[in-house]
């Protein structure tokens, strides 16, 4: 950063944007971590350190001071990854670490640290604080009964996995009765059941629908399709409809709990065409899992009205990637039709350094592409910044 | 630019070098705008107005002036696209717009100037001189006369798109028996009528043979295909063939005029490997719609004598992807085998800043990866860029 | 280089580290050159000057002296590749060559100094020396005896692309009956004959299978798979298997010698799921050829713990793809299961100015990204680098 004052400075005033957050997992009754546990936890260092060479028994049933200390042992096996980059920032940011590196050595204090520091009894307001963070969206199943939490900081989102995907489980049919009365056996009742659901979410605060689809996942109005079903009650309840596309599950059958997931880079938007057609009135907001299919995305985008890009997902969330996708979008889709950002995160501790990898590169950026090349004054560009990481998110999802 | 004096002085001496356009759309007859309307009229410009949200009546329905309004009102929506900076360019060249950002209040004052300078009796050499252009391929109907026009300034250009997808068409038909007395409704037909066409054309000037072509599309010797013919009549007729590869037409059915189509990133050079080796006599001048494809097209045109990389297609004609595709190219294909940039576009204005955008990203290229790699001194990097804005369109069309 | 002092820094450092070179395709019974011609008769400098115009004739027939001048009186065509770099920096560094740029004037004087150098007795070693080389993978035929070369310095490793695509030939039927004994018409004869093989290999030292597939390959169990028989013995003998995937054989017919092969990019990593979970004990080191699936390898090897990254192959292996791709696995893999670069060479000539080429770029990738962006010290960086060049290959192949 400071060898480039230009992009030194445009960073310091994009923190200063309130971000809203436009997809997380987070619990809202449970939003920060408790633990160190709860932090390393997450799967990107359980993946990373098994894929590394750690057994999943360390994993798995050790007790969770022990795991934080296996896993911090395993580490300097992948010290090079923007994960480890992430947890770092944490350690720095909020747990008072100092060293250069960390180790197992570092397990006990900052196990203690970490027990100290989230247990205060403002510490979820003061890491949206430190964060930046206004709103933060979630992920809900579709029968959570969205009660006991604050709907203006925690914006519900009505997630549909289950209901495209997994309907023939008994475990679905059975949740699906009991939140909307209906076994969604037929057409009459399964229209019937998603209408409740829908009732049920925007009477709650919910902003938005949302799914992950695998790549050969082709949406068509013909046959009695669930999805074509969601985009109808999108319309009519005047929703936006993220679309996660193109994860194949469970790839690594033997891998950690959500560290099973890749992908096939074989599939294309035109897949979409006919949904993207046939719902003008629905805004349909994107995410992509590769570099190349970026591309797709940033046309589709330039060309329809309703298809906004949305954030940098999973495997496509690493600065190498986002710096060259980011770029793409930012010279040729319109600026009001990009969500810039958003976290994933499952503990609100990372949204502070996810947000920060991707305002580095935004800044770098805006520098070199808009600044620097005279395209735009150093306040354009932070106006620039301010409707991907704020404004575009509140018009989209009306918060 | 400023801030590096090495790209500075390379772009200086890169923008002296007169231009060969190997392909544009422009009306030779009419080959400059006449208002402001002609201008923002280009589809790049009513398509993301569109998609940013501005109604399709005010861009169909409405007179011209009130249309540029509207449009230049909805401008602050993707005032961030490399298309906007096209068009600030044009207006601060040509039209001595001296402001900072464009908006509906400088409507009435671009709107006459435009009608003031587009009308000068000198305007269309002005533009030529100014953009540095000395020929311009231009893109005709196989029924073109072809007359009335310097075809050593606006070189003819055999479009067959009509021929190889739309021959079934009743007023195609009625088209191709009048340009050549032929219906084509046998093989012998339909060849005599392809053999009239080509001697039309190369008794007109024309050099070269262009079509576009679906993502899914694969030449094939077999079967009685327009598109094998017309191989082998390039290949009688010494002209080389384009092919602009990887358009499905008519994805947003209801997008604007000539912004409806898109592609899908899953094709390959492969479905013209049999094409290839069929016709060692023609150059094939490829236009790919995709960076990823572009590494194919680097690699085929690095194997095979006759496929040449040609220009920055569409979806790819931002500066995020010219600038990796260039350096690519430049890497790995033989600099003789390389059409650096054409214009693709439909009013002489048009050449100024598109060139300038490509010319700077490849001032860059040149200095980061030559230059300063110590690869090259700067007059031969010069000398290199000489070669992808002239001379290899000069040695391979004969012009 | 000399424009920025922590890129120079850095690449002195990493010049320094011993090379583990995990593939080439070098004769440990004639490592190095003879003649000028063993190093223009590489298929890089042939395919270059026949696609670039060069007549096939003139390459394929003329005696070896007039074959080299012939190819330097074509480099001026493509005098902007890589792969001319890597010839300019032999002249310069082993023979002598004081000059800007290569001709057709310089081949007698560069022939003779070829012929002296290259005859000293102590070449090879030299050459090891000067490239920092300490060991060179091999790629041995199946029925290689491996016998009278130092197989410490040359490592075997059992190539097994006509086992698994050629068994059908009776040539290499025979080849097969006469290395082993077994005509391998059965799974069990099969099985014998590929245990004998793996028994010849490992007790002469080899440390590594490999294998070059299609895109559209795809292993199973189900069948009479060689290949699946291979993975299995890998695993019994504790071999790790090189895959390199995505080659179409032979698409330009006519090309020179090895300058036929090309690719479709429409290939997944998800085809060899299946074989990822089924060998969890196999190390599968991984290359692809195009950079777009380099994000998949990323992905696949931050999940999978026996997928590792392996070089940057044939046509990635450019500086424009090679810094995409190395960005993105130093982000997102493990830093321990990154191989970072192999020569793929035939001849010992080739490494210094191959890998110099990678290490320019790991210099440049450690300096932006870890450096500067504080993540690591220089100190760090060079170990990172260590591994990349050395430590993993080590551990990884056991030598």
């Amino acid at each position: 950063m400071a060898t480039d004052q230009l992009i030194h400075d445009l960073y310091a005033e994009i923190v200063k944007i309130p971000l809203i957050d436009p997809h997380s997992h987070i619990d809202p009754h449970r939003p920060t971590a408790r633990t160190l546990d709860d932090i390393l936890g997450y799967h990107y260092y359980t993946e990373l350190a098994h894929s590394a060479g750690m057994d999943k028994a360390l994993l798995a049933d050790a007790p969770p001071r022990e795991r934080v200390r296996s896993l911090l042992a395993h580490m300097d096996r992948f010290d090079n990854t923007v994960q480890y980059g992430w947890f770092l920032e944490i350690a720095r940011t909020f747990l008072g670490f100092t060293g250069e590196r960390l180790s197992a050595a570092d397990a006990d204090a900052l196990w203690d640290a970490a027990e100290r520091v989230f247990a205060r009894p403002d510490w979820e307001s003061e890491v949206m604080r430190r964060s930046n963070l206004e709103k933060v969206f979630l992920t809900n199943d579709f029968d959570d009964p969205l009660t006991k939490f604050d709907t203006s900081r925690y914006v519900p989102c009505l997630r549909t996995d289950d209901l495209v995907f997994r309907l023939d489980d008994p475990q679905v049919r059975q949740r699906l009765a009991r939140a909307t009365g209906e076994e969604g056996r037929d057409q009459v009742s399964l229209q019937r059941a998603v209408r409740r659901l829908f009732e049920h979410f925007t009477a709650h605060g919910a902003k938005a629908c949302a799914i992950s689809l695998p790549p050969d996942f082709v949406p068509s109005a013909s046959g009695p399709g669930v999805f074509w079903m969601l985009a109808e009650h999108c319309r009519e309840f005047n929703l936006p409809f993220d679309l996660m596309i193109g994860v194949n599950r469970c790839v690594y059958r033997n891998g950690v709990t959500q560290g099973q997931d890749l992908f096939d880079q074989r599939t294309s938007l035109i897949q979409y065409a006919e949904l993207f057609n046939a719902f003008p009135e629905v805004t349909f907001c994107v995410s992509v899992l590769t570099s190349a299919q970026n591309q797709e995305l940033a046309s589709y985008s330039w060309i329809f009205p309703n298809v906004v890009t949305s954030g940098h997902w999973w495997y496509s969330n690493i600065p190498a990637y986002i710096e060259q996708d980011a770029r793409a979008r930012l010279q040729a889709v319109p600026k009001t039709k990009q969500l810039g950002y958003y976290s994933d995160m499952y503990k609100l501790e990372f949204g502070l350094p996810k947000y920060n990898m991707y305002r580095r590169v935004l800044a770098k950026v805006l520098a070199d592409d808009f600044v620097r090349a005279g395209a735009m004054t150093e306040g354009g560009a932070v106006e620039l910044a301010r409707l991907l990481l704020r404004d575009n998110a509140r018009r989209i999802f009306r918060v």
